[in-house]
């Protein structure tokens, strides 16, 4: 939360609503800049709660996504917010903006994609409100999920020498946006992957659960802005640094062609363009085999180790040569500049 | 939920989206359709879980209310769903959907005036999300609340013979608007009390808990729409009917002055102004003291007494004379075409 493609001045403007809000009460563990608020009444079970909207013309256009598949995609994101503390989740609200001029059979889509979206993830659509937007489409879930409270990753409990994972491929859904906008045309059986993973992106459930309740991982975040700049949000909270090596990242042959085709390096796709919602966590070196027959056990891909956790904070990346280099910061502004990456 | 000001062909769209969400799992115990989604896990305490969303241009204007005002605002139109089922507010996201080219000044001094409203309420803002948006600012609050599962009061439990309560006078945010919007001038000391009713409403925390904890009502809902229509509301989801005596009907002078200035009948203003998120709910004739002294022990103003529950599904006015008419449905188109009441 307080996270995902936001106002410029973002972090400023979070930073101040987090000092006007104060510190919670106790039992609320963990709360903004978490992924989840986390309230821990001490009965065992604590509750996980995050809220995201997606708006029209800033985080989707219904040019080239369907009213049902922005339903499940706003469910997705939300639901990746649990994953990235290991919790199952559980209820949802919906609030729905819908311009007023606009046909309700859209907002109807909207509404059975998002409850179909809510039967293949065992969640409950239990209430909500609709409101008129003139201004676009703005659809605001929010997702209640549980966890035993023992078991809950955070963000800020990687260790030097822990291995980096993420649960899978990189920059797909940043090369999918940029098919969509008809910026790049590869081929077919390439473009499919690529376009699924902007349009429906799969919440890792499974895989935040199996490392929770196993105990594989010592911090946990989603990936929504990209690595680049999720890895720094995971190292602060741990003071940590991280080193990336570059020929483990995991590109698809379609981000290669996509990336061709708007003439950039895959890299920068795959660590800074957003929207993943892949899972990455950091694990002790020992618990590497456990951590793959369990991914195994469960029958969901394995993790793919992309790096290690350093010392200091530096967030480097290195090249098969085994030169090092600053990762650099937040988004890289050519690619913002042509509409791959979004602010 | 489900109920404020909404696109047209909203009970159509609810209907719809209702049927695509399907009954929630058991320990849903309420959701669409009430003021709160209720999760009773069996613990005893129950969880209320509500969201809504204000939207610029439709729900307010930056124009007459200030940022701060209108953070505050946000949070007690969710509060008073808390308020509508007898439970108490605890914890709140915020999701803020801000113009990129505005001054983020104006996002913190929002934020400043949530976490100041949360304060006096005794409600902690634990987290959220910003998001850029291009079409206006957009304000949406979840709320979570307990209260003991057997002490929530719904919208059906009214009994024919039980009297119909307000907790404060009614259409003076209506009132308050048609200043706002220049269409009415009226003395400053009449006008003070519905400006502060448009613009700072109070949800009725105390007297909602006060209804639930000493089993005081047989049916609570918060006035979001105006009387006429919320009246519609409780009456359907108890099977009965209600007749309202005109007389009884709670209007301060300054009400009665904007109803001249816009060439409106005050009841009209009354009874559909809508946003006086006054609680209204129903009470067995025996318990009059026992109420009536419940509120005076806590310190509260009394609630009024606005008429009464009759078998059948009518919902009727009584006029001094006696003589009985219907309510009509919804909104007053004319008093929509002016501006009043919003759609």
């Amino acid at each position: 939360m307080f996270m995902r493609e936001s106002p410029k001045g973002e972090v400023e403007l979070i930073l101040k609503l987090a000092q006007g809000f104060g510190a919670g009460p106790p039992e609320v563990v963990a709360g903004i800049g978490d992924d989840c608020a986390v309230i821990d009444l001490g009965q065992g079970e604590a509750w996980l709660w995050t809220v995201d909207t997606l708006v029209e013309g800033v985080h989707f256009e219904l040019s080239y996504m369907s009213p049902a598949q922005l339903g499940r995609k706003a469910l997705a994101v939300n639901l990746s917010d649990i994953a990235a503390m290991g919790g199952e989740a559980r209820y949802v609200l919906l609030s729905l903006g819908w311009p007023p001029e606009r046909e309700l059979a859209g907002a109807v889509a909207l509404g059975e994609g998002l409850a179909q979206a809510g039967r293949d993830y065992g969640v409950s659509v239990i209430g909500g409100d609709t409101v008129a937007s003139p201004g676009g489409v703005a659809v605001t879930i929010t997702v209640l999920g549980r966890a035993p409270a023992v078991e809950i990753i955070r963000r800020g409990g990687a260790q030097v020498g822990d291995l980096i994972y993420v649960t899978g491929r990189l920059g797909e859904a940043a090369a999918g946006l940029a098919i969509l906008q008809g910026r790049a045309d590869i081929p077919a059986e390439l473009a499919a992957p690529l376009l699924k993973a902007h349009l429906e992106p799969q919440p890792r459930l499974a895989a935040g659960r199996l490392l929770a309740q196993k105990r594989l991982a010592t911090a946990l975040i989603d990936l929504s802005d990209g690595v680049a700049s999720d890895l720094r949000h995971l190292c602060r909270a741990s003071g940590v640094g991280a080193v990336l090596r570059l020929e483990w990242i995991p590109i698809s042959p379609g981000v290669v062609e996509v990336a061709k085709a708007i003439n950039r390096d895959s890299l920068e796709l795959a660590l800074r363009g957003g929207e993943d919602y892949e899972l990455m966590f950091t694990s002790a070196p020992k618990l590497r085999q456990p951590l793959l027959q369990a991914f195994a056990k469960i029958g969901i891909p394995p993790p793919i180790q992309i790096g290690e956790i350093i010392p200091g904070g530096d967030i480097l990346v290195m090249t098969p040569a085994g030169e090092k280099k600053d990762l650099g910061v937040g988004y890289d502004h050519f690619l913002l500049d042509r509409g791959v990456v979004r602010d």
